[in-house]
């Protein structure tokens, strides 16, 4: 069974392209990184040897409008380091095949200097010809898990889930444990699939959140306030699991290891400075969670019960707002990879 | 002013999804003469070198099903011809970024032999970079224009199309000639795209119809009836122009030879069996139309009056069934070209 669910689509009001401020600002403070990573590791005249075609991919790259920021970031690096103006630029826009690609494809930057292509699927398989990726982007997208590990919701397993919706908060270790490994398993695909896609010396730079998702729990809450009050049963609760794993460090490079065809040029936990924290701003901040997570709580709930949840999440916006300033880092995993 | 209005989205009872049978026809018409083009003029060895990867594009492929089977049959015929196991197929789907890439991607066939993608925007212009792409193909679209030449809404115009919605029964030779001279402008931006972007010794094929579109005489009576009743102004009529013009093997000839760039390896007219003639199956042939025309009805006359103006014409059942067997045989025209 598959968990995926696209970023509500669209431009309505909690459509992802007007909701994705907390992905911008990861991708903000990961634009310094990928500039000097670049500059660092990319060898383009070794990589393309006679042709001048420079292939880009940003996976999992939803509707826009944060990728359209990175890819257009990217090309213009790249441009910089070789004032090459025969140098051509093809994007490959990915993300699963119920992503949203009209919005996308209509929201692209008249004024781009790339020929644009959509590829739908998911990148825990094969994306493109073998050896035909010189840079592959990826910016909050791996820490989605491709199913819910079924151990969360077996009774009789130590790692049900009883009550809560994802592992942040969770006594039980099993369950952060369940979580791991169906990372690790996630990974491996990932990274079988770019080792074949990406050419020999060509980058991959990854960007995951790391924290700020234990605000999950707040969600969880107003489902449990529901069961309190009769109106969900607390079976569709333990049943339910936020398909989410915010990697470590560690975590990343346990993978990287295994698959072996990649060197860790970088990899470092940042903590950039979020708008939302400064302000306090609980509101956006849920809002911007709901365009992410309202597909997920539909599916499993219906749409009622997820729009009773999200609107009684907003009602306790006091107390998160408190909660972000006591303990709300905007935090962020950066790696960057070279294809041996 | 662009005149573009994509077919039917989506898979409802008038979708393209479900009425594109006369574009089947021509393709299994084209099928046999395409295959044999490929086997006589593709030298996959000289055009590839050492690359194992083989780009293709369907331009103007609308959302399917006609295009999967077609780029399956490009598929197919090189991998039989070459007998190359490491051979990857990359195929570029292309349309404008208003066609319904979402019902494009949802109807991928899983068992597709290639990696697909997505690439939105007008074939008048460039879409891919410089030398990338070995075969370009395209059946029944190079027939729209990009726009509707002005003479043709001047009311003191030789060229002015009163009363009528395309040149066809026009008796007005300037009508015609505003297409023409409109259709030769389109195949010039065409054929310079194309000729920066196809590799040397790379194919292309065109499928165009070329009869039978004077039923849409059938639509500007259904239309002009409305005038008569008063239900609709007649102006709105005289401003109306179908922006299709069916070429001819010498209009084809023309531009090829004005563009310098590709040899004609095959040009031919056909006369494929047509199972709608056959039956006079005119309610089908009908709802085929609506389904290719309806958008660009629905924007110049409002979704009323283009929903009546179909139900009218396929009331004329009788009359077009024994027009289509006395007149209409399905043509068209089938060219193969190779970068020189």
């Amino acid at each position: 069974m598959s968990t995926f669910f696209p970023m509500n689509n669209g431009d309505a009001v909690y459509s992802y392209s007007r909701n994705s401020q907390i992905q911008r600002e990861l991708l903000d403070g990961a634009k310094e990184m990928m500039e000097e990573s670049i500059i660092k590791n990319l060898d383009i005249k070794n990589i393309l040897s006679s042709s001048n075609k420079f292939h880009i991919t940003d996976l999992g790259c939803s509707i826009g409008p944060n990728t359209f920021t990175s890819m257009q970031h990217v090309v213009q690096v790249v441009k910089e380091k070789y004032h090459d103006n025969n140098l051509e630029f093809q994007v490959f826009f990915n993300d699963h095949v119920t992503n949203d690609f009209n919005t996308l494809f209509r929201s692209l930057p008249v004024d781009r200097s790339y020929y644009a292509s959509g590829v739908p699927g998911s990148f825990h398989g094969r994306l493109f010809p073998s050896r035909s990726i010189h840079f592959a982007h990826c910016s909050c997208a791996i820490h989605w898990l491709s199913k819910i590990p079924k151990e969360l919701l077996d009774k009789n397993s130590p790692a049900w889930n009883k009550g809560l919706i994802h592992y942040a908060g969770a006594s039980n270790v099993e369950i952060v444990n369940a979580y791991v490994v169906q990372f690790e398993k996630d990974m491996e695909m990932f990274f079988n699939a770019r080792a074949e896609e990406i050419v020999q010396g060509g980058m991959m730079v990854l960007v995951s959140p790391f924290s700020g998702w234990d605000s999950l729990n707040f969600f969880g809450s107003s489902l449990m306030d529901l069961v309190n009050e009769g109106m969900l049963d607390e079976s569709l609760v333990d049943s339910f699991n936020v398909p989410i794993y915010f990697p470590s460090p560690d975590d990343i490079t346990k993978v990287v290891e295994k698959n072996g065809c990649f060197s860790i040029e970088k990899i470092e936990l940042t903590y950039p400075q979020s708008k939302l924290v400064d302000e306090a701003d609980a509101k956006t901040f849920i809002i911007n969670l709901r365009a992410t997570l309202e597909g997920l709580f539909t599916n499993h709930f219906g749409s009622k019960i997820a729009e009773e949840a999200f609107t009684r999440t907003i009602l306790k916006n006091e107390e998160i707002s408190a909660w972000m300033q006591m303990n709300y880092k905007t935090c962020q995993l950066f790696i960057a990879l070279k294809r041996k």
